[in-house]
């Protein structure tokens, strides 16, 4: 991602920051992670976030999703002793789509992005609406797409690692280098 | 507690939950909980919260704090091989002071409820306004009030175990029954 790509998305996560009534640090409000897989298609595929905290035991942050922006699909493997991340979703704005496994939806809300259709393979849909949420379990595969204005939404977890999340698609790279 | 006592503690509450723009469903509404520690002093010595979720290994809640209310000083004992609770605080509303071990403020910006001084031990202050957090760690005491406006906080947390809380005054019962 290059630098201009990564301080418009800034600017706009933002905007949905400022949408939801969550207030950040001057600090946070610089730091703002973008993340685009490195598939260099933000617009479609990709995720803002605030990460508050993260220590051996908990985590906590806040995830912005652009309208139709979809995180593609993966799993938070144990890693030794410590079982997989555990996080609850809670949208705070907006509404966003949660595709887990289980009994799939027929006429599912949200379509994956085009070309990418073979590394989505979970269609159970969960649909997030302001004040509800769901609770990813350790080694679950699990998508998610914002629906047409975006979303805001609080994740309550387990220690992040997230250069350890295995994703369906192979090319992705979750912590690409920024490009200067 | 009685129950209008109750009741109109909830209904105060979801007033600062409307200020502080946090959106709960209808279930969430009906169970806010009210904590008077079974001192009966509610309006100077409480909390009310939401818990969203306590899974063994994760716990987030929303906290109110009323104008000048206090929660009084306790901490979150190892229980078995399980290390006690650890929790970010992070203000999103208002304004919340909270008391710690370390250095004493020489002149502290809140007083310890009237008749209850010597269970208000630690004295060192950090202030929290919104966007601003501070993690407490295991075993540690602590206590906070919030400010003029009350306050509105975040709790990122393992596991939460209220009923094992240790309060520095040996009169609190942390989970009363609620009085019909």
């Amino acid at each position: 991602m290059d630098k201009g790509t990564y301080l418009k998305a800034r600017n706009r996560a933002l905007e949905y920051f400022s949408k939801a009534g969550i207030i950040l640090t001057d600090k946070e409000k610089e730091n703002i992670e973008v993340a685009d897989f490195g598939l260099n298609r933000l617009e479609e595929i990709g995720l803002q976030l605030v990460t508050y905290i993260n220590t051996k035991r908990v985590c906590a942050k806040e995830l912005i999703l652009f309208p139709e922006q979809t995180c593609p699909e993966h799993q938070h493997p144990s890693l030794g002793d410590l079982p997989g991340k555990e996080e609850t979703f809670r949208c705070r704005w907006g509404k966003v789509y949660l595709y887990v496994p289980g009994e799939a939806e027929t006429n599912p809300s949200c379509i994956p992005p085009a070309g990418n259709e073979r590394y989505y393979t979970v269609w159970h849909e969960i649909e997030l609406n302001p004040g509800e949420q769901y609770t990813i379990y350790p080694e679950t595969l699990h998508w998610f797409k914002a629906g047409k204005e975006g979303a805001v939404i609080s994740e309550f977890s387990t220690r992040s690692v997230d250069e350890k999340d295995i994703f369906t698609n192979p090319d992705i790279n979750r912590i690409p280098d920024l490009e200067e």
